[in-house]
């Protein structure tokens, strides 16, 4: 899994025009090319289809719909991610400070036995 | 990085009443007890949490704030595929599969030289 | 200020393939005859571009910026409201029914004098 | 029409804490209270509340539903309008000053007869 996260950074980083991205040959390059809004408004463009989706799929769509467009929604976080100089695996470093701190303070919470 | 997901995968479905998750002890499971709509109205909220982060760290803000407003949309993504009965592998797959079929595809596209 | 909103729902309820509309003369027939989907991912993508532009215009854009933004949401709230066969007509009669609850909830949650 | 709406944006207007609204009475207040990201957020949610509505209705709920979500997002645009000095009427004048254009724009698209 680890390669999987770590092989798509690497590529949607090699799209930034910086990089030698080809905004013309690209849909990441291009992205990276019109910049922050438009990178901003696909986060939520993504967000809302996932919303939809899962309704979709409660009125008898197919699951892999949410499937799809959960892969929408992740991907273009990744290019947000890259856009701002962060990577998916500290995001995946933040989830798992969080467990381990969540882990204590569900076992805090607990009612004493 | 795949011990990571999938190990968050793991304690959010152990969350799942179903599961023995307690609603009164833990978020998780207080979520997937509330049902599909809580879960989405969580997307919403953490898209444009995190198009407000992006906005406020050009204004000034730590990009710190971006990482954990993305770990937050991250975290409800795995809960509500747990919810649907879907994975974060699943989603790598399929980003994956992409991949393979947009290297393609973007070397297609590509000017002859 | 009537007039301006009936007029508008009118002018929008004709675009209406049904009643006339034309899909490659107007935008809004176009809308209309893509359908639910298409209309709805309007209104996410316009909730976070009043989103953006609120965040914009406190780092010095024109407050106007958050205005054409608010028009385009209410715009396409119009052309879902009319898909549904409702009118903003019944929206405001809605927050004006609740107006007078809140007033009454307001006075009676008010601390005695 | 105009009545209510200036109605209901004078009244918000009255609930700015500057203006004597009470954070601790009055829910509008609070919001004013907390700041623009409260508004925001709250921007977000109701725009994704309306979609789920307008699902929810094509899977049966009554329309009433979708007309409750979208006075929310009507609601709340509102208090964001008056947090940033701006008023429905502004809106309204925007809607109708785009409706003139657009008239001239679709006959002038229309195909010659």
């Amino acid at each position: 899994m680890s390669t999987q996260l770590e092989r798509l950074a690497a590529v949607i980083e090699s799209r930034k025009p910086a990089n030698g991205g080809d905004p013309t040959a690209s849909y990441v390059a291009k992205l990276f090319a019109k910049g922050d809004d438009a990178i901003l408004k696909k986060i939520g463009e993504e967000a809302v289809e996932t919303v939809m989706a899962a309704k979709d799929v409660r009125a008898g769509a197919d699951v892999s719909k949410l499937l799809y467009e959960t892969a929408d929604l992740w991907f273009h976080s990744i290019v947000l991610l890259a856009q701002f100089g962060l990577t998916p695996q500290q995001v995946l470093d933040e989830l798992a400070r969080r467990e381990g701190i969540s882990g204590i303070e569900e076992k805090a919470s607990r009612p004493k036995d």
